[in-house]
Order: C-alpha cells, then sequence, then structure tokens
C-alpha cells in the first residue's frame, strides 16, 4: 500500500516571478517528488507550495528550497498581508494515505533540526508536532512577527525549539510541525447582506461555540452579488464537509436564504468527499478503495 | 497526463480455485499491469477480473490468461447461471482517464486478431467495437450460448468477425469489444414487498421507456428484509448515479416507501462520484483534479 505524506510549505514570496519559480524548482526536479499545486498571492506576498513523496526526496526538495529562500528574500524588506515570522514560514507535514500522525511528527522533527543545523534557522514545532502546548496554536509562535521576534526571541518563553535563541538575520525563523490536512470550503449564499454571512460564520466556527474544527469568516462576493461563509475545515473527520455545509443551510433559513453553490479551493484528501457522498446518497458501505483512481494508486506503489 | 485503459475479462469458471488463481497470476505478474479487483461467482461459474495497464503489456496478459483458458476450460462440461459463449468469453477495453473510445476500439480488434492468431479462437466484436450494428448488443453475439452456436457458427449472420466458421472444440468463441465503464448501482427500500422494486425497475431503465442508460430489476433481499433496485448504469455521463438515485426515490413515493440506502457494487471511475456530490453540494466548479489521489495519479504518469 502506498504510504502517502503531503508537506505544505509556505515562503514569505508571492510577487517576484522568477524568485518564485526559484523556490518550487527544487520540488519540481526532486525524483521521488511530486509537486501537486503552488499558488502564489501578491496581496499576502506569499507562496504556498503543494508537494507529496517519500522521506529523504522531501527533506532533500525542502532543504534546497529552504537554501534560495535564505539567498533570495529579506524579511527586513518584506511587506504583506499575512502575518510572518521567516523567508520558509511555515512547514506542515500531513498524513494522506497510509501514514500516521507520528510519522508526520517525526518527519517534522527531523527536518526542523536539519533546517538549523545546514541554515542557521532557528525553529519552531507546532500543532502535533509541538513541544510546548501553547505552541500547538501557530498564531502564538507568529506573535508580532518577524519585526518583534528579533528582540524577543531572547525571552525564554519565545526561544526557539531548535537553534540559538537569535533570529536569522534576513531570514527570521521557521515554525515546522504536522497536521491533518485542512480544506478550504466555501459556500455561497444567494443575498447581498454580508452581515447574514457574518452571522452564519459565528455561529458554525470553534472560535464562538461552533463546530470544534470549523474556522469561518463572512465576506462580500462583490461580482456575483453574493456573499460567502468562507470555512476551513481543520479536521474534515470531526467536522464533515456536509455537516458544515447543512449547518449553514440550516443556520440560513433563519433569514429566508438560500444556498447559491459551494467550493473547494485547491485540494481535498479523497476520503472528504466520499464521507460527503455517503451523507447525501446513503451510501454506507462506501468506501475510497472503490475508486479505480484511489486503488490503482495504491498498486503502483513502491519507492515510486 | 497518465492514460489510464480498463480491462474486463469475464471467464467461464468460478468454482476451481486453482483454475481461477492461474488466469489471474499473468495479470499479477506483468509489469505493466495493474491488477485492480477480481470476483469468482460459483454460481454463474464466472470469474470477472478488472486490470488496468498499458497496451502492450495488457494484450500480452491477456494472452497469457486466454492460454490458460484454453488449458483448464472446456465449455461441454461447464454449467452455470450466466449466458457465455467461450472459455474466456468477453473482453471489454474502457477508457477511464486520458484515453479515448476510440482507442479502445483500436486495441479491442488489435487484440482480437492476435487472439485469433495464436489459439485459433474465433472472435466477435460488440458495442462500440462492432463490425455490424446488430453486434453492438452483447445478447445478440451470444444467442444460444455454446451450445447452439457450435453449428449455427456456420450460418454467415453468425460468422464471426475474425477466423473460420467453426467454433474452437473445447473454448468456444470470444466476444471482444469497448464500452464506457459500467457502474453497479444498488437502491434498498423500506419495505418487504417485491413488487415495488419491480415496478420503479421498470420505471427507471431504457427498456421500458425509462433512463436510455439504465438497465433495472427488482430483487428481494431476504436477510434485510427490504427488497433492492439492482441498477447497471452503462453510461453514467448521461444518466449520473444522483439521477437514478432520485428518480428511484421519486417512483416509490408513490408507494409511501423510503430509500434506506444505496451501494456501488465493485468499482467506479472517480468523474461518476464527483457529478453527485456536485449535484447534491451545489459545488459546481469541482474537478477530479482537485482530489489529491487523482492529481497524484496523473504525476505518477509515465509509462508505469
Amino acid at each position: 500500500m502506498r504510504r502517502l505524506i503531503e508537506c505544505v510549505p509556505n515562503f514569505s514570496e508571492g510577487r517576484r516571478s522568477e524568485v518564485i519559480e526559484a523556490l518550487v524548482e527544487p520540488f519540481r526536479r526532486t525524483p521521488g517528488c511530486h509537486l501537486l499545486d503552488y499558488r502564489a498571492d501578491p496581496d499576502h506576498n506569499r507562496l504556498v507550495v503543494s508537494v507529496v513523496g517519500d522521506d529523504e526526496p522531501l527533506k532533500s526538495a525542502l532543504l534546497q528550497a529552504a537554501k534560495v529562500a535564505v539567498e533570495r528574500i529579506d524579511l527586513n524588506a518584506h511587506q504583506g498581508e499575512h502575518p510572518r515570522i521567516g523567508a520558509l514560514d511555515v512547514v506542515p507535514f500531513v498524513p494522506i494515505k497510509n501514514a500516521s500522525m507520528e510519522e508526520c511528527v517525526r518527519l517534522a522533527h527531523d527536518f526542523g533540526r536539519t533546517l538549523n543545523e545546514e541554515l542557521d534557522i532557528p525553529v519552531y514545532f507546532y500543532e502535533e508536532a509541538a513541544l510546548r502546548p501553547e505552541r500547538r496554536r501557530l498564531e502564538v509562535i507568529r506573535r508580532g512577527q518577524f519585526e518583534a521576534l528579533k528582540t524577543e526571541i531572547k525571552n525564554p518563553e519565545r526561544h526557539p525549539d531548535v537553534g540559538e535563541p537569535r533570529i536569522h538575520p534576513t531570514a527570521g525563523a521557521t515554525v515546522v510541525g504536522a497536521r491533518k490536512p485542512l480544506i478550504a470550503f466555501n459556500v455561497n449564499l444567494r443575498t447581498t447582506d454580508v452581515e447574514i454571512a457574518k452571522e452564519i460564520a459565528k455561529a458554525i466556527r470553534a472560535s464562538s461555540g461552533g463546530l470544534s474544527s470549523v474556522k469561518a469568516i463572512g465576506l462580500t462576493l462583490e461580482e456575483r452579488g453574493m456573499v460567502q461563509v468562507s470555512v476551513n475545515v481543520v479536521d474534515h473527520e470531526k467536522n464533515p464537509l456536509y455537516r458544515v455545509l447543512e449547518m449553514v443551510r440550516m443556520e440560513a433559513r433563519r433569514w429566508g436564504v438560500e444556498v447559491a453553490e459551494t467550493e473547494i479551493y485547491g485540494l481535498a484528501p479523497l476520503p472528504a468527499l466520499v464521507d460527503s457522498l455517503k451523507y447525501y446518497m446513503g451510501m454506507h458501505s462506501l468506501s475510497a478503495d472503490q475508486i479505480i483512481e484511489a486503488r490503482l494508486l495504491d498498486l503502483m506503489g513502491g519507492e515510486g
């Protein structure tokens, strides 16, 4: 059975296309690495890469890309809307298939130590790979961003998990971790009243008492003449997509508003979709292994 | 982009496990062939294999399995519920991804000719590979089965498409063709009245004026205390699963009967499921390429 681990490194560069290409190149070129997707956002000034691979090729490509990031990105000159502390800002490892969270945690710790040894970047571990409980949350580690961390890293409570308590002068620090796959799921509503989307987002998200693995905000979609409940599902096994959708629908009824459409932004693992199909079709026995493409991927396994 | 063609050879042996294993072995062993599934049914006395592969490995493994069938199966001694004319009875090639029906037709014609040259088995072409319009339908070719075909093959209208008009003395004849993927889809109803399942089957199937790509029968599920509308969808692009299910539900309402559950029997290609998910979740933009496993299968392409 083929073992699949995804890595989703985030780099603080979303504007200079030659740097973006240089950052992506190692994932394209390294045998045993499969580049699934990459998206650069100029407003966020951030590049998000999605890659699947075996442990050694993955670590090797990540280290090469980290070297490019150190050479080409200077956080002292970096501006963008997205919070960041490093040129290579965040590196989550995600179990997709036949891989455990423990394996991803090991991989994260391994890569974090190598990154520090090779490039002298201080490393923090987050989510499942966290060594201090408060560091499970990325926002705690990134508080104040690069600018504040420069001095605060000297305080014991902000000491890195690996490396000396001093920031890399241009590349900052890197957060490495292990987490479940994150699904970006949007529900568009047939209204122009963004307050309704905001109220629904509040009703369904964990931070205000909603579903435990849901983050959500309400947005206006100017050009569509609709509003959107923009959702991140951080654990689709606990909070499957159908439950999020039906909960949005149920809340929307309060205002007599209909769901116009939904979308998955970016990628999602097959079991997240199979689960919703089982719900809507009452197809209780359906397994991802019944899907030809998934079965075939397993068969083509080995060390490829 | 990886090109995927599935082949689903049917052999007239569902009882002797050593023969079944010998028939499956070439698909297991041949590099470039990926054995997805095999199911032997003792009542039908029939083995159905599902295999994906590149053209040459697929043809080579099929020919090896055909040799085993000729050596080990004697249709003069064969009994079972399922209609058959050959030891290797039917060989459909199915385009799954990045492959056209024309390629599958070419592959079918190619393999049919080789089978005849190498093993002196008369070959008929069916469905999309048919050379005579009436032979699109398998039941026309198999009429009277092995026993009748022994003599009737001499009549010009039953002459094979490839080979002399005489049956192989023990292995009969083989039907080779190209078709779309077939999905076995069952809808179980909360009633013990099989007449209701039969009425619904009649309402939805092509042969009595229903959906053009649907075959259906009504059955009793003794042990479950339910009845089943057992459906074969022969073209899921024309008749997607959600439409079949909702039509069953709509008809069942006439008797106040609820759908208890549904199931896919065996394998299905990913787009058939994506399509139903798009319907139930209003997820209009969803593409199979957004699913990590499918994207990865494409990336691992090449000639593997």
